[in-house]
C-alpha cells in the first residue's frame, strides 16, 4: 500500500508542526502549579481532534483530578468499534540541568525529536490522527468506529482513570482496545506487546519500642524494629528467589511454549540490557531467563527501607520503629485483591511477638494478557508487518498502566500499538522519539483498522 | 565511721553549689558551637581540684579535641597509686522542649536535683572531692596517692583519649583505675559494676545499579540492594538470636557459675525494664537471661538501615544503594580488631554478585571485665557496703566506654565506683541525679582509698 506510506511521508511537516505545538505545553500532571497547562494540553488535543474530522469531541473532567479527551468517529453501529487509548499529560523533568535542550522546547537532532512527552505519549497519540487521514485517502472509509481516549493522569497512576471508565462505560462500549503508550523491541526489531503486569504497592510500619533507645543499655534484649523490618524483606523470597506470599502464583498463567520459544528469538542482548540498568548482573526468579522474568513473571521488590539513625556517624540505638515501601508486579490473571490478602497473613504471620505492624496498600493495578491467537492480536501484527515490512515478534511490558482498566471495566481484549524505543529515555532527562518510527507508527494505525475490521466479527446490533 | 557520714552531711550544701556552678556551663562536646563552654567547664574543674588541695592540676590539651583535666595528690611513692576516672562533657540536649525546666538551669525537686550531666557525669566527678576531704577528716591522710582524670569528648566516643592515655601513661601509672560514670542497680539495691561492654561499629554501603531503576522494567531481573541489605541485616543472627560471625564467641569468657547466681539475686522485674523500654517483649540469645543479655552476652544490632525511596506516596524503583548503621556489642575478651576481619570476611562472603560493597568502621572500644574476687573489687564493695549499709551486688553495664582503654594503656585493673539511677534518665530530657545517693557516692569514696590501700599490694620503688 504505497499510498499509505506515501500520504505519511506527504505530510510528515504537519506531524511535526502539530507534536511540535503540543510538546510545548508542560502538561505535568504530577505538578500542581502545572494543572492550567495540563487542561490547556487537554484543549489542544480536542481541537487536534476535531481537526481530523472526529464528529463527537469533548473533554472530561475527572473527580478532581485532570481532564481527559474523548473523541469519536462512528461509521455505523453495524461495524466493530475500537477504544484507541493513549494520554496526554508528561513526567516531571527533574533533573532539568541534564536535559541537552529543554525539554519543553522540542529540538530535531538527526532522526531524533527530543522533547518530555516526545514518545510517551503524545507522539504515540499524534501518529494516530495522521494514520487515520491515511486509512481514509487509501480506503476511502474505515471498517471500524473509532472512539479516541486521551487521559490526563497516566504519569501520577491514573487516579481517577477507572472510575472515569465506569462513568462512561456506556459511551466507551467497544470490541476491541488499542493502546498506544508501549515500544517495540528494538529499532531492527519490530514487535507486537500482548500484555502489561500489574501491580501491588504497599508500606510497612514496624513499631518496636515507643522511643529509641540506648543501644548498650538494651541492645540484645528487645526485639529490634530495623532488625525485624530486614528479616521481613529478606523473607520475601525464597532460595530460588521465588516469592514466598502463599498461594501467590496459584492464578499465574504459565508461559506457553509457543511464547517462550518467541520470546527466546528476540534478540535480547543481555550484556546491552545491564549496561541499561547499569548493573553488573542479573539476578531472579530460578528457571526462566532474564526476558521472562521482567515481562512474564511475577515480582517482589522493596522499594524503600528505613528506620533508625541514617545520618553521619554513629548512634548506638535499638530504632523505635522501621518502615519498608515493598511493591508486587503481577502477571494474568494475579489478583491485585487477592495479592493484598496474601501479603497480609504473611505478615501477620511473620511480626514477631513485641512489634505492632501496619500495612497499608495504595491503589492495585491488574496485569493484562492478550493470547498470541487472539484475532486482534493477529491484526495488530498483520498492521505492523506492514509498516516494518518485516517479521513481527512479541514483547511483555514489565510496567504496569491502566490497560487492565480497560480491559476490566470495557470488557474487551487489549492490543498494542506502540512504537516506542529502548533508548527513547522515558522518564529521564533528554527523552526523545525517533521520526521514522513515529512516521512508521502511523503507517501501522492506518493497516490496523483495515486489518481489524476483517479480524473482528461484526457485531451483532 | 560517723565522721565520714557527719562530714559529707554538713558539707552537702557547698557540693550542691559547686555542681550547680559546674552544671550552668553548657560542655556540650557534640556540638562545635559549644567548644568554648567545654573548655570552661575543664577551667571550672581545674580550679574546683585546686581547692580541693591537689598539688598539682593540668589542662590537658587533646589532639584537636576538647581538652581534659589532670590533677594529682601524692602522699608517697611508696603507696599504691589510683586513678580516678570522669568526665566534664555532656549530651546534647534535644528535644530541649521535653525537659520541665532548662536543661542548664539546675533545679531541685524533692530529692532530686535535674540538669543535664547532673549525674553523667559532673554529679559523679564531684563526689569524689567531697569525699576526699571526708576521708582526710576521718583518717588524717589518704593510704593511696590519687591521680584524678576527667576527660572532655566521652559523649561523642572519646576519639582522642587513647591516644591521650598513651602520651600521658608515664603521668597516669597507678595500681588501679576507679571509673566514676555508672550506677547501682536500683536505689534499694547498692551494686558495683565489674564491667562494661565493648563497641565495634559500622557503616555497610551496598551499591547495586548506577542510579535507581524503573522496577517494571528492571524489577526481577537485577539484584535490588534493598533486598539485598534487608538479607545482609537478617543474616546477622542465627535462630537462636547468636549472632553468626565466624569466631565471634571464641573469645568471650563466659558468666561462672558464681556471677550467674549473684545476677539471679539482683531483684530484676523484667515488666518494669520493660515498661522503661517502651517495649512489649523481651528478646535475645537463647539461654541466657534478660540481664544477662544486656550485660554479659555480646550482641549485634541494627542502629540504622535506608535505601530507596523514602517519602510519601509510591515510587516502583530498584534502588541504586542501600545502607545499614550495624554495631557489636562486646563482652571480655572480644577483641574490636578481630570483630571487624570477622564481619569483613562475613560481608564478603555474603555479598551477592552485581553488588559492590563497603564496610567502614569507627573506632572500636574494648570490653573490660574484674574479677569479682579481684582486692580492688572487694574494696569497692566494702566501701560501698560502709555508705549504704546493705549487702552489695554485682552488675554488668551493658555500654561502651573508654574504661577498657584506661585498663590497656595504663596495665591496670578498672573497677567502678557510680551511684547513678536507672531513673536517671541519661542521653534524655529530664536528666536527674538523686542528692541521698550523690552524698552516699562521696561517703563510698571517702572509704575506698582507705580500703584500697588496705587491699592493694605495697608498690615495690
Amino acid at each position: 500500500m504505497t499510498v499509505i506510506r506515501d500520504y505519511v511521508s506527504a505530510h510528515r511537516d504537519r506531524l511535526l508542526a502539530d507534536l511540535d505545538a503540543w510538546l510545548r505545553i508542560p502538561s505535568v500532571s504530577a505538578d500542581p502549579e502545572r494543572a492550567g497547562d495540563v487542561r490547556a494540553s487537554a484543549e489542544w488535543a480536542a481541537a487536534a481532534l476535531r481537526r481530523t474530522g472526529f464528529g463527537t469531541v469533548e473533554v472530561w473532567e475527572t473527580d478532581g483530578g485532570h481532564p481527559a479527551v474523548y473523541a469519536e468517529r462512528i461509521v455505523s453501529l453495524g461495524l466493530p468499534t475500537v477504544v484507541v487509548y493513549g494520554h496526554h499529560d508528561v513526567q516531571p523533568v527533574d533533573p532539568v540541568e541534564l536535559w541537552d535542550t529543554p525539554p519543553f522546547e522540542p529540538t530535531i537532532r538527526g532522526d531524533d525529536l527530543y522533547a518530555r512527552g516526545a514518545v510517551d505519549d503524545k507522539g504515540q497519540v499524534l501518529f494516530h490522527l495522521l494514520g487515520l487521514e491515511a486509512a481514509l485517502a487509501a480506503y476511502g472509509e474505515l471498517g471500524v468506529n473509532l472512539k479516541v481516549l486521551v487521559e490526563g493522569e497516566e504519569e501520577i497512576g491514573s487516579p481517577n482513570f477507572a472510575a472515569l471508565l465506569r462513568r462512561e462505560r456506556e459511551r466507551l462500549r467497544c470490541d476491541v482496545v488499542v493502546v498506544s503508550d508501549t515500544g517495540i523491541f528494538d529499532k531492527d526489531t519490530p514487535s507486537v506487546c500482548v500484555g502489561m503486569r500489574g501491580l501491588v504497592y504497599c508500606d510497612v510500619d514496624l513499631y518496636g519500642p515507643a522511643t529509641d533507645l540506648h543501644s548498650g543499655m538494651f541492645g540484645g534484649g528487645v526485639p529490634n524494629p530495623a532488625t525485624e523490618i530486614a528479616r521481613l524483606c529478606a523473607q520475601l523470597h525464597d532460595a530460588d528467589n521465588k516469592v514466598t506470599l502463599p498461594s501467590f502464583y496459584d492464578r499465574v498463567v504459565p508461559l506457553t511454549d509457543r511464547e517462550r520459544e518467541l520470546m527466546a528469538e528476540l534478540p535480547f542482548d543481555e550484556a546491552a540490557w545491564l549496561r541499561d540498568a547499569a548493573s553488573t548482573a542479573t539476578w531472579g526468579e530460578a528457571g526462566y531467563t532474564t526476558l521472562e522474568r521482567i515481562g512474564a513473571r511475577p515480582t517482589a521488590e522493596v522499594n524503600g527501607i528505613w528506620g533508625g539513625y541514617t545520618g553521619p556517624g554513629r548512634k548506638t540505638i535499638v530504632p523505635s520503629e522501621a518502615h519498608a515501601k515493598i511493591s508486587f508486579r503481577l502477571v494474568a490473571d494475579q489478583d491485585p485483591a487477592e495479592v493484598e490478602e496474601q501479603f497480609r497473613s504473611w505478615l501477620a504471620d511473620r511480626v514477631p511477638v513485641g512489634l505492632r505492624h501496619e500495612v497499608t496498600f495504595s491503589g492495585g493495578v491488574r496485569p493484562c494478557l492478550t493470547p498470541l491467537d487472539h484475532p486482534a492480536v493477529q491484526a495488530v501484527t498483520r498492521a505492523m508487518e506492514q509498516a516494518f515490512g518485516g517479521r513481527i515478534l512479541y514483547t511483555r511490558e514489565g510496567g504496569s498502566g491502566p490497560e487492565a482498566d480497560l480491559a476490566e471495566v470495557l470488557e474487551a481484549p487489549v492490543v498494542f500499538l506502540g512504537v516506542g524505543l529502548p533508548d527513547d529515555r522515558i522518564h529521564a532527562p533528554n527523552e526523545k522519539v525517533n521520526l521514522p518510527n513515529l512516521l512508521r507508527g502511523a503507517e501501522a494505525a492506518a493497516y490496523l483498522w483495515h486489518e481489524l475490521a476483517q479480524a473482528l466479527p461484526t457485531p451483532t446490533a
